[in-house]
C-alpha cells in the first residue's frame, strides 16, 4: 500500500467552513506539517513530503468561525483554490457546509483530482453529501454513526475502528482520531519512519487500527 | 486537589504569538471548549465551567502566524485583555516572545491574578523568562529538557512525565501532551466524570501520568 515514491511533493488541502471543530483541523495540519519538518531534519535539503494550506469557505481574507468562537484565516477560498492531491475535510458542525451547493461542489470537484481523499469526524457526511463516497466502508464520530447509517443507507458505516482506508477515500473516527488517520497517511504516503518520527515530535501515544497494522513499538 | 466547587467558571486564556505550535494551542482549545459543550449536555442549563479566549501578540484585529503557516485571530490583543483565571501559555517556535518584554511582562502579570498557570512544551521556557517559575518542578517537550536546563539551571526540571502539577503551575510535554494535562485540568477543576466524558467526546486515548492517576478506565 505504500506510495512513498510515487509523487516528491504532497499538496494537502485542509477545508475550513464555520462551525469546523478546531482539533479535526488542526491535528491533521499539526502532523502533516511536522512530517515535512521532521523529513527536513532527517533528510537536509530534500523535497519536503507535504506542503498543506487550508482552503476556506469564506470571501477571500476573511476568517472562518471554527467551533467555540476560534477564528482561522485560510490560505485560500473555495474558488481559486489549487488542486489538492490530498484533500482533508475536517467535521464539526456541518449543517451549514451540508446546505452549501457551492461547498459539495469544490468537494466533488477537488476529490475527482485528487489522489486521496480524507475525512475527520462528521467530514464523513462531507463526503457522502458529495457524492465521494456512495457505497464505500467509512466511520465517522462514535455519536454519529447512527445518523450516517440513517442518512446515507448505501454507506458500508463502520464503528470502533479509528480509521477505515479504502485506497482512495479514508475516514476517521472523531475528532482526535483524525490525528492518528493523518499519522497512517504519513506512514502510507512517505514510509513508515517518519510516520513513527512524526508522531515522537509530536510526542503523541498514535492509537492505530489493532488489526490493520502492529502494534506501535513506540506507543 | 479538586477545586471543583471553587469557583462556577473559569476563565481561561490561551496565548497565541507568531511561531506557536497549532496543536499546542488548538489541544487545550478544544479541551476545554468540549468540557464546557458535555457540561451542558450532562447539566443542561448550568453554568459552564470554563469559558476559553485567546489573546494575541498581535495589534487588534491583526492575525498571528502559527507554526508552518496557520493564522488564528485572536479573541483579545495583549493590551485591554481580561484577567485569566487559568493562563495557557503554548510552546512552539519562542524566540520571539522569549526576547519581547511585552509579552514577558503581560504573562508575569496575568499569572500574578490567575489561579492556575499551565504551559504546553517551549512554553514553559516563557514562563521561566518571564519569572512565573524560578526553582519549581517543571516539564517541557523532551528535545527541549537539556536547553530548559541550562538556561534556567534554579529550574528542577522533569523528563519523561506528561505533565508536572505543582498547584499554582502546571507545564506540560510536547506538543499533544497539552492535551494530556488540559483534561488533568478539566479533572482538577470540574471533576473527574467531566475529564473522562470530554476525552471520550474528543475519541482521545488520554495519556496520564501513571503515578500520579490511577489508569483511565475507558482507555
Amino acid at each position: 500500500m505504500s506510495r512513498a515514491s510515487e509523487k516528491a511533493t504532497w499538496r494537502v488541502l485542509i477545508l475550513a467552513f464555520d462551525g469546523v471543530e478546531a482539533l479535526d483541523f488542526a491535528g491533521p495540519f499539526e502532523v502533516f506539517t511536522t512530517a515535512s519538518r521532521v523529513a527536513g531534519r532527517l533528510r537536509p535539503g530534500s523535497t519536503p513530503p507535504f506542503e498543506v494550506a487550508s482552503v476556506a469557505d469564506a470571501a477571500p481574507g476573511q476568517p472562518v468561525q471554527a467551533r467555540a468562537g476560534l477564528q482561522l484565516l485560510a490560505s485560500h477560498a473555495l474558488a481559486g483554490s489549487p488542486q489538492a492531491d490530498l484533500l482533508l475535510v475536517p467535521g464539526g458542525v456541518v449543517d451549514a457546509p451540508l446546505a452549501s451547493p457551492a461547498v459539495l461542489s469544490w468537494i466533488a470537484t477537488q476529490a475527482a483530482g485528487a489522489q486521496v481523499v480524507a475525512s475527520v469526524c462528521t467530514g464523513a457526511f462531507l463526503l457522502a453529501a458529495s457524492g465521494v463516497v456512495t457505497t464505500d466502508a467509512v466511520t465517522t464520530h462514535w455519536e454519529d454513526i447512527a445518523d450516517l447509517r440513517a442518512r446515507f443507507p448505501a454507506l458500508d458505516v463502520r464503528a470502533d475502528v479509528r480509521w477505515v482506508d479504502n485506497g482512495r477515500v479514508v475516514s476517521s473516527a472523531g475528532i482526535s482520531a483524525g490525528i492518528d488517520m493523518s499519522l497512517h497517511l504519513v506512514e502510507r504516503l512517505a514510509g513508515r519512519e517518519l510516520a513513527e518520527r512524526t508522531a515522537r515530535q509530536m510526542d503523541y501515544a498514535w492509537t492505530r487500527n489493532p488489526a490493520a497494522l502492529p502494534a506501535n513499538p513506540s506507543a
